[in-house]
């Protein structure tokens, strides 16, 4: 028993909506999702870009349990800078993922692994170097969503996975992408979340100038700042306080800033009265310099900006080998992946014979709508998987 | 004669549209908009927010004349990074601005001065202090777009105009309303191209990350860099980079770059494929460089976030004062100043009885179309500043 789970699952009275209720009891240790992150070696891998790790870990998380089969397993697909912390206390989708939620670990085999070229376990720009025993830095090898979705198939068939549910939001709706498109025979159903098929222009301008920032930070020092024991902090923030800005949406910034004056502490407060916005930008762009490598986002932005789920070969080739139902979920107010641009991609899957469902999340909350719009995205999500019809696992 | 012209003016055809067409002699010398960067000096200026200037310099351009009444003025105002140099060869309105064009040189007297706090003539944060005989820099005292117009003020004064018509793109139109609320009785006419009455807090952000990543360049040297003989110029590429994303549309990014691969030269070659939108980022960001100040950008960035037309007063009683004709125009695709906004300004000052009339530019280009769409600027401007009635000046 990976999740310490002690629920009681029991029906509604009658007259009440047909959804189970989590009854905990109290009196026996508390139920709690709290999961050790494990790792895994896998050994080498040859890149898609002609580069090769000659070893490397994976760094994931595991909640509920595999079934007999091996076909319960929902694999949770992270984005730019998170992690395998989806589910339990601190996780990015705590609210849908447990007994009774969206992704019912009472049903499901929920697996979230560190993506590869992260900083949070598995092998990074950040790890040694088996070859010289120091950080890779910048030779570390150019990495891409087909070759960070192929240390997920290592780790799933490690596990026993036969068949998986592949999902997630952003970069993770990517890499959902590439495991229908180019893994098909183990996916049963796949959820893109606020994300296209590839990143339109001006995505890739917003991780350029992210990267330009780190690179145009003189603790950078190309790329070798741990060996110099130096940071570029500054240059990171600056990243993190654009990807903030596409995250949000002119909506959500008016909503939660308008032009309200500062309430956190601004960088330059003598330059002049300032703006609340200006507070949260310089918080969350120093707060990502406290756990996050700089050349995992530069190398990750880089796989975001080379994602194209068409190329070698064209969209409709690949799109035409996806063999599960497909959830395509959009949010009104992104405009990182523009929910006009996600319909299209369902259109284009259902020309294509495909099994689709869009749904748009009337959300002003931007991309990030994903990370905070609760009850849609589990009225959504969770009938989609639950469709798969697994039995409850004894825990 | 300022401006050299020798057109002479003939009608067209009959049944041809009843357009002024341009014939040049081109035997006699060829006409010019070549006008000299002119400049005087205003004195002292106290300041909006409290401090004090001890000697202004305005530099200013001028084409035409102005007639006797000194009512055939039009004031052309510039946005963040533009100069003076409006029309004529090289000049960011040239199509617009001429015999015979939107803003008719036969009839107008046309002035273009460089903003306060800008570093094209004017007086900012570059120029000597006469107290130290060193650039201000940080020195400098906050400014804002009133500061900037009561030194448009003192040089129309000078120059002995009566009546204007105030009318400009962006931070140009920011000065355009406050011309036309602060200084009603001057203003013939007034035309804010792409702007509301305030940036929104996303304009902030972007903003502020420009700003940050000039602070954070170690050349910036807390704003001395020109006292110790370097340049932000890293610091100031970036901050020109989210700038040029605002300035564009994701429409017209995609129009222009899709995921094309690059075309000019790119910071980091080696690390991986590239696309065409970083070089074009790269491009610009350089440029920049070569041609403004790093200080001026700090500080005309945070007066255009500081402008609020409604300041001191409210909205509602500063549209009240506005005694002249407005045009309003707003772009499809503006992305910075949203045409959704800017046909609410002009509901606005109509449920206030005010002349207004509201066009949109149905144009890709984003905000930048106010320099780019001449065909129909020149349709939406010429009409309206024809209507003031001018006689044609003998040039």
């Amino acid at each position: 028993m990976v999740d310490g789970s002690h629920a009681i699952r029991s029906e509604e009275q009658p007259g009440d909506r047909t959804r189970l209720r989590v009854v905990r009891r109290r009196s026996e240790s508390a139920p709690t999702l709290d999961a050790p992150r494990l790792s895994i070696e896998i050994g080498a891998l040859d890149l898609e870009l002609g580069g090769r790790l000659e070893a490397v870990t994976v760094a994931y998380r595991t909640w509920g349990r595999l079934n007999a089969a091996g076909d319960n397993a929902v694999l949770v697909l992270h984005a730019l800078t998170g992690d395998s912390l989806a589910a339990g206390p601190g996780g990015w989708w705590e609210p849908l993922i447990g007994p009774g939620r969206a992704l019912d670990t009472d049903h499901a085999f929920v697996i979230c692994a560190n993506i590869l070229g992260g900083c949070q376990g598995t092998t990074g720009p950040a790890s040694d170097d088996p070859l010289t025993g120091r950080p890779y830095g910048m030779r570390f090898p150019l990495i891409t969503i087909s070759d960070i979705v192929n240390t997920q198939r290592a780790l799933v068939e490690r596990l026993g996975v036969r068949k998986l549910v592949a999902i997630g939001g952003s970069i993770g709706g990517f890499q959902a992408l590439e495991w229908a498109t180019r893994h098909p025979e183990l996916v049963s159903a796949v959820a893109p979340v606020a994300a296209t098929g590839a990143l339109d222009a001006q995505g890739v301008a917003m991780n350029e100038i992210g990267r330009r920032a780190i690179m145009a930070d003189p603790d950078w020092r190309g790329g070798s700042y741990a060996a110099e024991g130096v940071f570029p902090s500054r240059g990171l923030a600056i990243a993190r306080m654009v990807g903030m800005v596409t995250y949000h949406s002119k909506e959500s910034m008016d909503l939660r800033f308008g032009r309200n004056p500062a309430t956190r502490p601004v960088l330059y407060p003598s330059f002049g009265p300032t703006f609340d916005v200006e507070g949260y930008l310089h918080y969350h762009g120093d707060a990502l310099t406290k756990r996050f490598d700089a050349n995992s986002y530069l190398y990750l932005t880089r796989a975001m900006d080379l994602y194209d789920v068409g190329r070698d070969g064209g969209e409709v080739a690949w799109l035409s080998r996806i063999d599960a139902p497909v959830l395509l979920v959009g949010i009104r107010s992104d405009w990182l992946f523009p929910p006009t641009a996600i319909r299209a991609l369902g259109d284009r899957l259902r020309r294509l014979g495909k099994d689709v469902e869009y749904h748009e999340l009337d959300s002003p909350h931007g991309h990030d709508a994903f990370l905070k719009e609760w009850e849609p995205l589990t009225e959504v999500i969770g009938p989609f998987v639950s469709a798969r019809g697994w039995g409850a696992i004894a825990q």
